[in-house]
């Protein structure tokens, strides 16, 4: 098919979308929930075809060498497609982010100056592997009342292509427009650079995936994207600190699930308590098989501990690895963080409330701990239900994103015939 | 001077910017208002060499030709100075938009969550020939916290880099370290390029001007850009409405100030009300010297009126000319707007509910409108103090931005030792 063919294709998807978007922005929430019981209830229901599509994607990815583990993530079972179903209802029962009222004000002539919630219109998400994501990332959206162009990765394609047809279908017959759900119908690289000049039609494209996919979409939209890079995280020991709950908080963050971007990548030691910490700190690690990669101080107490690069320090090593350097003061463990890391989520282990204080002030990262292990900043652990990605931009949306994320807002202006002196 | 060369000083700039941006970030809100009194304080008292270094901007500009508007835009009167000034402690007197908490939470595990104002910390404003943009500028962007590079048009050169250095110095004497206000210290356009680079230093820029100037922008930048592209703004004339009440409204929105952005562009008439309402508009905008440019319904009933070609409802005329189209109720007004316009400003004059419930709903803009003129859309008018700009994304900031708009938000979570299960 020629460039020229996919575009009218997608211009009608497009063209789709927004009708739909349109119809969406106006559906009462207990519509909207009704629809999105109706999507878990149509995923239950097409089981044995999703199963039989995704069969054909594990098939194909067997006989092309995949991974295992790659395998793994991409094979839908009775228990991830109840999942994916359940997930919906949970997105379907949370409160409506739409039509809330941020703000409103009476001016001195009369105007009545409201500041409402409001969808964004059409969203565009590009993912990899796992095709739950299709009905996590649609759920939301549309519980934020917006439809939703997907684009998943090549070798989930025909486990897309059955998911998105059924939640579309499902969407029609509460009455919606068809084009709430529609996914990308080809798998080469060429649509989704096409994809990203669409700004007639996606008002916001997230990306969810490794740092080279989101990268390649920065580069080629169009539109504005909401993007998280990387988790860079860091623990910072103050002085003075417990250091039994201060092994207990760095295992937790460093191992409990090392290869999420919330998991600790450096750690920073108070020169104070280094002498005191880190032989212990060094058994610990050594017992959970995690590799140090330290300063020369570092070294000096750490039996095993191999001499860090300058990259080390800039390393989400998504794995048992973890970067160690020993500070003077809290004041040198911000400046290391501000410029080592990805602005994601870094923390103090401290007592001392002066260093609390200029620590949260002034890491300049989306989620700032105190005394607590980086491993939260998720939109569950958040309170917020269901999450589609944790950003590290500054604009719009900082930190886990949830459904209220995925508005924007308008002015609604009501007056009585004023004009403007 | 080499790009290689530029890199350098443009290197040390973003450096010094970031550890003024630091040092702002936490300064109490009673010193920050100081700071830009004192900044006032030094325009007013370093006026003749503001005007200066303004005389010889304007001697090169009559010199080169520039027009009688454009020389007048460009040139700095005492009143404009002191009007510099005022401006500088109009923003210093305003409410503080940082360390607002936004939302505050206690987990079931004890985690506090704490959703916190905080300023964004670097942004680059790029802007055309007006001087006291320099000082409006960064007096709003100082408020909200962060440091500014600053580039102005080259007409103004001399004279910005006069403001600029009054200003940096007084921030200096005021305690904080070089770098909270930089201009770019080159004319030509490769140092633009540089500048929308450094996303390294630079969290947000921010284009005011032409939409040229903000398409290159967008085209160049790699960190987020906030923009206003152009204001295509409606009033859709509903059945039933006042027809005096409705010709007031028509007349002042694209009248009073038919150059900026939230002057009317396209009249949308029902035709139910078309016969009686269109024949006294042609004899108002006759007196009004405004061109009407319309379908054949509208030319039937105004004398005078050219036909309207397609071109004309995507126009933003800036002048006294309007389009008219005569429609076939709320919904066909509402998908013009969608189609044609530009998310800026879009009123409907109406006396029927179920009409306006539909219009405020459906009209995807950044401010709508009920029963007054579109001229209202403005940070004064809405009660922000000063502006830095009306955002025509969605993403952000939608609409009139204030200082408030330059902030971003981090959270911040106390725990007393919490490890995720």
């Amino acid at each position: 098919m020629t460039n020229e063919e996919m575009q009218i294709v997608l211009d009608q998807m497009g063209k789709k979308a927004k009708r739909a978007a349109i119809a969406l922005a106006v559906l009462p929430d207990d519509a909207k929930r009704g629809c999105l019981e109706a999507m878990a209830a149509a995923i239950e229901a097409d089981a044995a075809a999703i199963k039989s599509a995704n069969a054909a994607d594990v098939k194909l990815a067997v006989e092309n060498g995949l991974s295992p583990a790659m395998v793994d993530r991409l094979t839908l079972t009775d228990a991830r497609i109840t999942a994916m179903a359940d997930g919906m209802r949970t997105v379907a029962a949370q409160s409506d982010p739409v039509g809330k009222v941020i703000s409103r004000t009476v001016r001195p002539n009369g105007l009545e100056i409201s500041k409402v919630s409001v969808p964004f219109g059409v969203i565009g998400i590009i993912y990899e592997s796992r095709p739950n994501v299709t009905a996590d990332a649609a759920g939301i959206c549309i519980k934020a009342g917006n439809a939703v162009i997907l684009r998943g990765g090549k070798e989930a394609f025909n486990s897309n292509m059955a998911i998105a047809g059924t939640l579309n279908r499902a969407a029609v017959s509460c009455g919606l427009p068809d084009g709430v759900v529609q996914l990308i119908p080809w798998v080469g690289h060429e649509a989704v650079k096409l994809m990203l000049k669409m700004d007639n039609y996606i008002d916001l494209v997230i990306p969810r995936g490794g740092e080279r996919l989101i990268r390649a979409v920065v580069a080629d939209a169009t539109m504005p994207v909401l993007k998280h890079y990387k988790g860079v995280c860091h623990l910072y020991l103050d002085g003075g600190y417990d250091i039994a709950q201060a092994l207990d908080i760095v295992v937790n963050a460093k191992c409990q699930r090392p290869g999420v971007c919330n998991a600790l990548e450096t750690l920073l030691v108070d020169r104070s308590i280094a002498a005191e910490f880190l032989p212990r700190f060094a058994s610990v690690m050594k017992e959970q098989g995690v590799e140090v990669r330290g300063d020369e101080t570092v070294r000096k107490y750490c039996a095993g501990a191999v001499a860090a690069t300058e990259d080390d320090y800039y390393a989400e090593y998504l794995d048992l690895t973890l970067a160690v350097r020993v500070v003077d003061g809290v004041d040198e463990a911000i400046s290391h963080i501000n410029t080592y890391g990805s602005r994601h989520s870094d923390g103090i282990l401290s007592f001392n409330d002066t260093n609390i204080t200029a620590f949260t002030a002034m890491v300049d990262s989306s989620t700032v701990y105190v005394n607590a292990s980086t491993r939260f900043t998720d939109g569950g652990e958040f309170g917020m239900g269901a999450e589609i990605g944790i950003s590290t931009d500054k604009l719009h949306a900082r930190g886990p994103m949830g459904a209220d994320e995925l508005t924007t807002y308008k002015y609604i202006v009501r007056g009585s015939g004023q004009c403007r002196k």
